[in-house]
């Protein structure tokens, strides 16, 4: 979240991407760039150097990354060819990244870019590659001279931050032995959304909001991330990871802190962090014998979906799927009751949830309140009667909704839920900016708000341990819970939320 | 508010209409049964009997009031002609209501229906007739030996419910000296609105609001009901009347008594109307000396006023009108600043304004909240920031709006304000029942919760009684403030409210 209200570009900057060649930049990070650059936020002086062990020229790669922008920017490049202006300042550079001896090739880049300009530049490293690659990388630049400098030099990190907790703390460790925790931006691009963080707003521009967000009117809050879709020929990546390393440990945790931490002072980067990490440190630790009460998991099997038209299609269970193990006890489907130790929310449970091949594709935060202390209406007003809720969807809908009860027109008394809503999308005429954009120009303007401290992936790690290693520990391929594509995960999942007295809100 | 659940038709009943050959009849009264009738609410039983001194047989008077139908009822007399299996149980008994001699109709009226129907009916007098008519009525038909039934026999008496105080005492004193308080029925069609009925809805069903409904949260509460015509032929009337007199003393009082109240115990009518009148009765009475500071009146002078197309037409001032004093002292706006002396309202202002020849047409009840204590955001973010509000809107929209503050999509953190929307006629297939329907059948079924008790009309003439004293006092046709119609009233109004810091919501 930038904090600056009148956009000012960033100073000069020298970007490189490794993984230039790759799927995310070639989807996600130039098509960014391009809409930064058309919106007037980019650098007066910039460059993007791509670089990757596939064999490019400038040209070659500069049409490699225009298909990008015409299949998946927001804006194509359209009539009036801003590419052409855009695309000189782009460049590649065919080095591998594990042969330190090429790493002179980046020092000249910015050598001879710098004397271009006049001056020092900031210059950023994304690392785009595979999490096993980043330790070596990171080795290898902090073999450069200017990588010592805090105030313009940064790296860039995916997710996944390692693992585990151990592994984690050793990438942790070992990032930090050759960056500053500030030059570090762990991204993570759910943070990146608007809906994210009109959150923030929401919760701190107003005064309707905060005298009821507390266990005393809170009865529970849901956070639930739902995919329709399946591996999306991911699995060697996926069979490693699991739906709560994938989601719960970083997204919904994350997103977990920004519904339920205190007020900040400011909006500085480190006030909104300490903010978020004073929650994840709140977070209750589960006790081993204890996961099978507040978490379950779940693997999709065989089943049909409906392929975007009336005609269903047959998918294949998760083990059946290519690069996935025929007794994979990887979860595709994963629930949690999270509760938050403090005086604010003690008692209030948080239910988080995702998966894939669910019955919707959303994102969406669920705050319900306590019913009413005293119900004056005649009993028979209120057959459908439903406690008050806060619903706050963040993707693919963008909006927010109020659920109350109002009276039915007529001539008896009853009560029915209705809503108000605020739909992001036709309130503003304004574009949504894609989360990439954002955190890209964050990275270039040095705002850490929205990125992760490391202090942030330690606790997240440390909440989600007890339910991975008690996962782990239970290896019969037959206990894993196997729940039908297009449904909402599996019934234990149901379970957990009813033994509660309480249910999950699938819509 | 009919708080049975489902709708029972009531008992056997016969309504006798004085001023049955009047225009509220006409426009209002009959439509309203029919509409009640065609909704299977009407008795099995029943009959309705409009008295009055114009000569009509049964079949001229039925002809009249299907004009009335065609006219002015939501559903028309339609193809399948319902009106003729409703209109033979409509007659009609020319008798004059100040001569007590022609009384035994009525009651012979009574014996011959009671025959018919096997047994005793409730019997309802609807007066429609002129104020100071009421008391002789009143008097007349407390001969009938049937009338000291309070199980069974109603008056229902439409305002104004005295011209001041002492009036307002005699009136209900001598009605009491005829009828106990739980047969008389003083009607206030406002409070039988069903956005007007919804607010008990929306303050005591959810649990939303109420946590924020006080003096800790609200800055202030605004009650507007503004008119767009002027006097429409009632001059005479209204010379009588004046602003405060016709809206403020029974309509905005009462829905500021909506708006305030502690919640009940119950919806019984007396549990209901006790909440209410104890806000009257906390409400500070206004020093003679402090009139001026929180009452502001006005008269709307000559001007222009759009004619429904582009076109504009010249209206003469209030003074002008026939029917009206060339120096009347009579407002046709009044703005009122309340004061609830209470452990929950303790320094929050109540505005109330209502006028004629104003810029819209509207009736809104808006609760402002108070600003956020601490401002997290940087300031600039913040430029078109304004406080979170509750817009209540009863005619002619009927819907509810959230006004917060959202982020405004992009790369900058800018706040603006958003509102939420519940929009009753989009929400609900249902029809709106016209607020004579509902007052008509809670006759019926004996249900007096909308109705005003006699204490409640006393308490707001005496929370009224000093501006109208002090008003009276000011007689220089100098000094009574003119504004010009379309638009909101005298600068003495603005003036009134922003010396508190505050501005009226006209939108």
């Amino acid at each position: 979240m930038t904090s600056s209200v009148t956009p000012t570009r960033p100073p000069a900057t020298l970007l490189f991407i490794f993984g230039g060649s790759g799927d995310l930049n070639f989807r996600k990070l130039t098509p960014a760039l391009y809409n930064l650059f058309l919106d007037g936020y980019m650098p007066e002086q910039f460059e993007v150097v791509g670089i990757g062990r596939t064999a490019y020229t400038d040209d070659s790669y500069r049409e490699r990354l225009l298909e990008g922008i015409d299949e998946f920017s927001r804006r194509k490049n359209g009539p009036e060819n801003q590419w052409a202006t855009f695309s000189p300042r782009v460049g590649y550079l065919q080095m591998d990244g594990g042969d330190a001896a090429a790493y002179h090739l980046i020092g000249d880049r910015v050598k001879a870019r710098e004397a271009d300009w006049g001056g020092p530049a900031n210059i950023i490293f994304y690392m785009s590659v595979a999490p096993q690659l980043v330790p070596g990388i990171a080795t290898n630049l902090s073999q450069l001279d200017f990588c010592g400098d805090k105030s313009r030099v940064r790296i860039v990190v995916e997710k996944p931050f390692g693992h585990d907790l151990q592994s984690a703390r050793e990438l942790n460790a070992l990032l930090l032995s050759h960056f500053a925790e500030e030059q570090i931006y762990r991204i993570d691009h759910y943070l990146g959304k608007e809906t994210v963080q009109n959150l923030l707003a929401l919760r701190f521009a107003n005064t309707l909001f905060e005298p009821l967000w507390n266990h005393n009117y809170v009865e529970y809050v849901q956070l639930t991330a739902a995919e329709t879709v399946g591996l999306e020929g991911r699995g060697g990546y996926y069979e490693q990871s699991g739906a709560l390393r994938d989601m719960i440990q970083n997204h919904l945790l994350q997103l977990l802190c920004m519904v339920a931490m205190e007020p900040p002072t400011s909006f500085e980067a480190d006030e909104i962090r300490n903010k978020k990490v004073d929650v994840l440190h709140a977070i209750r630790r589960i006790a081993p014998d204890q996961v099978d009460q507040v978490a379950v998991r779940g693997q999709y099997g065989a089943g049909e979906k409906d392929g975007g038209s009336a005609s269903r299609k047959p998918t294949p269970a998760y083990r059946d799927e290519e690069g996935v193990k025929p007794d994979s006890m990887t979860e595709t489907f994963a629930a949690v009751t999270f509760f938050c130790d403090n005086w604010r929310w003690e008692g209030t449970p948080f239910y988080v949830r995702t998966g894939k091949h669910l019955a919707e594709k959303s994102s969406v935060i669920t705050v319900q309140f306590r019913p009413a202390p005293h119900y004056a209406f005649p009993g028979a007003a209120a057959k459908s009667w439903q406690h008050n809720c806060l619903i706050i969807s963040i993707q693919p809908d963008m909006n927010i909704r109020l659920r109350f009860q109002a009276k039915r027109p007529g001539q008896t008394l009853a009560l029915d839920p209705v809503e108000m809503e605020f739909n992001y999308n036709t309130s503003f005429t304004e574009q949504q900016p894609e989360a990439y954009e954002t955190l890209l120009l964050d990275v270039m303007a040095g705002d850490a708000t929205l990125f992760m401290r490391a202090d942030q992936v330690d606790e997240a790690w440390q909440i989600v341990m007890p339910i991975l290693d008690q996962w782990a520990a239970q290896t019969d391929p037959a206990s894993m819970p196997i729940y039908e594509p297009g449904s909402w995960g599996p019934d234990q999942s149901t379970e957990m939320i009813e033994k509660n007295g309480f249910n999950w809100m699938n819509e």
